[in-house]
């Protein structure tokens, strides 16, 4: 594969997309997609996304990143190149509930998500046979609240070992603590089954039946350490009634929550996510 | 028209619709729609609401009416009856912003809405020509938070006078006090302007565009006097993304403002709702 | 279980909810949930569901339904009972795509769907896998239009062996013959790739893609002699745009067609459709 | 206002973003928004919309203007340069169904239809006293088949008098002829009331209960000669079920209507859409 993806943030000025552009054509690159967006066209920050082809992307890739260096410096760009040819590499927590884990192990087996699932780690057995027929390893950590500390370190072992790029909450019920989330920032992805900002924390369900209201949702976002407070990636919501008791509720919210999941991962693969203070540009 | 409407609420125990229904038939009625919720087939709470034709109504309802009462004492049922042919009295209370007017007022000309709008009041003069033109009664009383008392004694008065059923708050931005609350309980409708209870109170959309959220809603709900905290009858979203500033956003949620005010007030005319505890049951 | 469920359609005229009320009163049985509709209040035609508990169902059916002649008589009913503890048993047809059959072994599994898949079978090996390893009967009988009556021979044999009440057809490519579909009136269902009547027959996503639409669907419905033409049970839509292309389009698809089928399978399995003429009441 | 508006369609190949925006940089532009497609980045077409902004645009627009004509000669480029300060002139058809007209209207006097609505032409007095209390032109021109050709004539007059940019049937009933459509090519906008290709032609909503739809929905799409075949701007639906007859269905396609062919206009306005064969290319 020749594909590159190139993402830039810097200060919005005139000239911006004519730099970019005519770097990319110099270096024999024909843009296939791109998008952008500014904060505000005076003085705001200027965000980009392109998606280029190149003949002989792979040999040339590192002349063209060091090229790059001098435009990046002169135009202020925080910047990121990727390759469809370096799959990302991820790992997908997951607890008893596994109708999440079952829609990206669908959905990779389908060829729709662009990665390499090296592991699959939960405090529950359940998901151990599906994976394994996969050909996926599995491992076993039991976990709660009391032996959090050795859990994680088990944990980061084994992100190090199987070279994690991204951390997949597929419904995984244990908090995290603030150093495991520093060591992957930016780079864990959770479901809320909620629509966030309604419902942080606990018994999301449970809450939206006692207040009963008319639809429900959920949220995918990266992990910080303000609990369900991270970057929004993507929501979606579902009509319900006052017939729907919890149980139901979390029938139709598994729903929710698997294809809400399965498109955050998708664009985080697709690297068309940049993520900006609180917020995140997706660009589709 | 020979059209009535019953609502019941009672305990729910074998036999409560075979009653009903045969207290109906006896009576020369015909039962239109009927729908039925259980909180618990086993001790549970039992709703039902019937509409029903009967030849004559207007001259048999009252006697229907006494009939009723032994029945309702033997099966301890709260119930109400309703007549197409008494439309209920609406006043609509608004500030600034007529989206929402708008909306109902243009429902009201087409005839989808089977009530009488009997009266505009409002704390600015915006609206008064539209409302004018339709032949309705407008009153501006200013208002704020230091003369709340006074104005809303002055609103009281022209409810009395006119004889209200239902209040529709369509954005009216100033907060009613616990004693005009209590005036008009379950009779007032409002609509806020996010999709709760995710932010509650002021500036809902200047929050969503900090939170960064994908999709923007709206809800229409009973007035209590817990701050955006009452029985939800109806709640909407629109997607929205990272382009969208807090101008587009309102833009937006006018939109789905005004139809789920709409919806809301056309289902409290139509007797679909019943309040129970913090929740409502809307009978579509 | 001691849930029952009956199904009525009779000419509309007063005192029939009264006359089936008092009947299930009378035989000891609390009604559950009660959802009725007539096609016009005067001289139309009146369809109920009817779903009621009772101690000893199992036991006493019998009487029950021998009692319920002369009522159903007396007043031209059509009528069926069926009781919760009689499973359905369903069979599922499928060629290569296999998400359809997958979405419903995921929610038979987690309990969703209450029928026994009593059989799977196929015009290609693909799915045999995934089946064989729940335990279901998984046939290969490879077909084409040239061997339709032998192999439609064959799948009758099996329908007749594994006493099959509904047959599911989850992205099956081939055409059944009348003869076929005559044997299995109003239980078949299909998905079509489309939103019906739009793009009838063969290639619905390459021709919503040379058509240009905005929006693309799917369509459950039973199967009937006219090619796409049965009663609709269920339909959604997502939004696609210009930068779709048709593979894109078949991807988006089929997250509609799973669950779109599902819905439809479920409501089916629950007693919850009426067929009349060429449409479907469907009992929510 | 110092804003324009690039489109561009050409051959894709390298560095046409790197052309255009040097181009645009070297004429003290500054890109404020952009969106590009390419029907196939190897040998494909390539479509770009580019919104700036420069200082003193208005005087130098022609500069720039003569400067771009040997770019686009070099690249064979087709392209549109437009300018926020030249609003465009709309003219609406209506006839007895006020409802999209109304929601022009309103969005129009919110401030949301860039655009000077200069006439509203129709073979019905119903919408006259609504467009003249806003000041804007009414004509009543009678029609029907028999007189099409001297009515056609009559409106083809106007819009040279009004000089229309852009006209829009908001549920005008009347078929235009070749002729007519040909006058005003890709530069009229309908909408239909049905989600298109399904029910084509007239009476929809009745077809639609005819086949028993579970959806309902409305598209807008420029006219051509082929009856509803144009290519489509957007489309949407709503959820409906078998109570809703044929007057329900009209009531909720009229809230479908209204926002489907406002968003196409205002699309339009914008200058968002390139219309490609039968397609339409909407960079949002």
């Amino acid at each position: 594969e020749n594909r590159g993806c190139l993402l830039v943030k810097c200060p919005d000025k005139p000239g911006i997309v004519s730099v970019l552009s005519t770097f990319l054509h110099n270096h024999g690159s024909n843009i296939i997609e791109s998008s952008q967006y500014s904060s505000d066209p005076e003085n705001g920050i200027f965000f980009i996304r392109i998606e280029y082809h190149r003949e002989n992307l792979l040999i040339e890739k590192e002349n063209m990143e060091n090229d790059f260096r001098d435009i990046a410096a002169a135009h202020d760009m925080e910047y990121d190149f990727s390759y469809r040819n370096d799959r990302k590499r991820s790992a997908i927590f997951v607890s008893k509930e596994t109708h999440c884990l079952m829609e990206l192990l669908w959905e990779w087996q389908n060829g729709d998500l662009d990665t390499d699932i090296v592991v699959v780690i939960s405090n529950h057995e359940d998901a151990r046979p599906i994976v394994e027929s996969l050909g996926i390893p599995f491992h076993y950590i039991p976990a709660n609240k009391d032996i959090r500390k050795q859990v994680e370190e088990e944990q980061i072992g084994l992100m190090d070992k199987y070279e994690v790029d991204l951390l997949i909450l597929a419904r995984y019920m244990q908090i995290l603590t603030p150093d495991f989330v520093r060591h992957f920032e930016s780079r864990i992805i959770n479901i809320h089954h909620s629509f966030l900002p309604a419902f942080i924390g606990a018994g999301p369900y449970e809450r939206a039946y006692e207040r009963g209201v008319k639809l429900i949702g959920a949220t995918s976002h990266y992990v910080t350490n303000n609990l369900d407070e991270g970057p929004i990636i993507e929501q979606d919501v579902e009509r319900v009634d006052h017939r729907d008791d919890v149980i139901n509720l979390k029938k139709i919210g598994r729903q929710i929550e698997r294809r809400v999941l399965a498109k955050a991962v998708k664009w985080h693969l697709e690297n068309r996510i940049i993520v900006e203070g609180n917020k995140t540009i997706v660009f589709h």
